[in-house]
């Protein structure tokens, strides 16, 4: 029994400094007295873990707080640059790499584009030696880098991590780890970029703290990542979240997934520009009718148009938007959430749409959920999946 | 520190006592020698762990286990009929009632029909006699009665237990526990129903160990109960499950959500009924025309004429299938579930439409989740909800 025991304490030890660490990061600054409150554990015992904490780099102790009476207390925080992690938003003809320190804090990102059928062995060959670049800017040894996170707009495969299907980069059965001919070295992450978003969102953005909230990206495709219970959901074999095909119009066009009308063909961004392309070529009245190049009009020109007043763009985003309120209702009657975040290329014009979503949702949704969900748009901008796929090594840290 | 400590020591006791509890439970007959390999925990504390539990009732010694070199060790089981709960199930002019002991087992059930406008007041003081005759005739005294179980066909709120509303009980705002003179001196437990039988295909039926799947009652309405990541998902304020409300037909009729074309009009019981009679009205060609109260023309009657080949009555029930298959479908892409568990009503007919079912998911949902999950009819029959009810005070004493 001896030996079962001392493992049981070395894991007793490690599940305690990463409950008081991630303690440490939701506070930002605590004291020891603190910390001992909230957990119930001695001061001996917590000196001892934040000793442990503070030998091994994590933390340090930054001013003091608020007296209580006696001595004012010193504070524990996470220490800034003490260790770091990668992410990766492996997007169509789009990479974009960020690096973050044990804080959450962005230290350097870069993206770069590629031409769109390079295949993964071009664009992670590519990857591999920016990050080999940044490591040396920065003087990051392998012992501060917590490992690398990527993510990829289609299925990852639970247990493999290798990705099953992302239709629109053209990859299937893909290892990323295998493709990394230096990099594998390090811990390897692989996750969805719409659950990339989803743990940004709880991490470092609007959903702080929620246990049941839904984040829906749009761009070249639609998907979701879904948390319930304060963790994220990802089913049996890692694919939920696919409400891109949901089917919102039984009369609408062919989806790759073979049904007619599914969410992504009414209301992804290459949908929206190929319906403003389509109407402007059957001689719609538009601002964009001068553009020389029309399979060129992309969904920041139609944003632009929409804004000054021109009602067929107008109009396009607006039908994308209904769209897009159908399936919010589905889910807010199905997950009763209490946030549903829209990120991504929805980011540009979702100060038009979101009250037409708002008042669908209404309209659709039952009251009891409907009156319980805020619907809003990310604040993290392009970067979400990016630093979503950088903070799962982190999350391994933390314990979570 | 010392009491802080002194209580930290209380509720680690009680921690371990339900682990150890429902580990006894999950292997139905177990050894000390075992408990102790799987928990970690040194034959000393365990030792005192079963000692405490068989104190209190929980658990006993039975036969002895296969040896594996010395003496053949004692094994431990729950104590049947040494604690008891109660599970009711109230639907629409039907009353449910079940008493299950420690283990599961269902000591007794009864029911009785009430007239539909019956009014929450009169439901609930039949019940409580009946549960007061029940707990008379088996010789329960109350601190052998871990708690009563309600399952209502309706949103219950996830604070107070409230009844938010039970659109086809017709009750509205609702404290069940105000109602009981007597039985409110007991553990009052309030759950949606197909929430609650979600519970019990966990506890005792076909998902036992699953972590996602999803339990659809069709019966006057049509609910989900979904179990995410090993544990039932509510939602932010309890009504997750709400599937009765996705739009399969925008085409359809009216729905009481004031939508039109939701799959609770195109696929529950009542609707089921209502499409037959209006068929036969219509003067079409089937069995069912030498009705003659065409109004009480119910989906026994239908099923049984489906049976014996009646084409339009076959016709009806394909036809729910068919938006059961939609709507289903549109789970499975969103939540990747391992299992999808049809109850109720449904079991009267699973076997003539599940096919039908299957093939429309295969169709309409991604591959790699369609691939994943199994469809199938509950075996439980019309208990499910009566005993999740009843499952729900035991979940409590098993830390669950």
């Amino acid at each position: 029994m001896g030996r079962k025991r001392a493992g049981n304490n070395k894991f007793l030890k490690q599940f305690n400094e990463s409950m008081i660490l991630d303690l440490i990061r939701t506070h930002r600054a605590i004291s020891k007295a603190e910390l001992s409150q909230i957990t119930g554990l001695s001061p001996t015992a917590m000196g001892l873990i934040t000793s442990s904490l503070a030998e091994k780099g994590y933390i340090h102790e930054t001013g003091t707080g608020e007296s209580t009476g006696g001595r004012r207390p010193v504070l524990l925080e996470l220490k800034p640059n003490s260790f770091y992690t990668v992410g990766v938003d492996l997007d169509v003809s789009y990479v974009k790499i960020i690096l973050i320190d044990i804080t959450g804090s962005i230290i350097h990102e870069c993206s770069f584009t590629m031409f769109e059928e390079a295949g993964a062995e071009l664009v992670l060959q590519r990857v591999e030696n920016s990050i080999e670049n940044l490591l040396k800017q920065f003087c990051i040894p392998d012992e501060k880098l917590l490992g690398i996170g990527f993510s990829v707009p289609g299925m990852v495969d639970i247990g493999s991590q290798d990705i099953i299907l992302a239709p629109n980069l053209g990859w299937e059965n893909i290892s990323v780890e295998s493709y990394l001919t230096q990099l594998s070295r390090l811990p390897i992450y692989v996750e969805n970029e719409a659950m990339a978003s989803a743990i940004c969102e709880e991490w470092v953005g609007c959903c702080k703290g929620l246990d049941n909230f839904v984040c829906i990206n749009i761009r070249s495709g639609i998907g979701a990542g879904i948390f319930t219970g304060g963790r994220l959901y990802k089913g049996v074999g890692g694919s939920a979240g696919e409400v891109g095909h949901i089917v919102v119009d039984e009369n609408g066009p062919k989806c790759g997934c073979d049904n007619y009308g599914c969410l992504e063909t009414m209301a992804s961004t290459h949908r929206i520009e190929e319906r403003m392309q389509r109407l402007i070529r059957q001689g719609s009245l538009s601002s964009l009718n001068s553009c020389e190049q029309l399979d060129e009009i992309e969904i920041e020109a139609i944003v632009k148009a929409a804004r000054e007043g021109d009602e067929s763009a107008k109009g396009i985003l607006m039908e994308a938007a209904r769209y897009l309120g159908i399936a919010i209702s589905i889910l807010v009657n199905t997950l009763n959430p209490s946030k549903i975040v829209l990120g991504k290329d929805f980011i540009k014009y979702a100060d038009l749409v979101i009250n037409h979503i708002k008042s669908i949702v209404d309209r659709k949704a039952l009251k009891a959920a409907a009156s319980k969900v805020e619907i809003t748009s990310s604040a993290l901008g392009e970067k979400s999946s990016a630093m979503g796929a950088a903070i799962i090594p982190l999350k391994k840290l933390f314990g979570k």
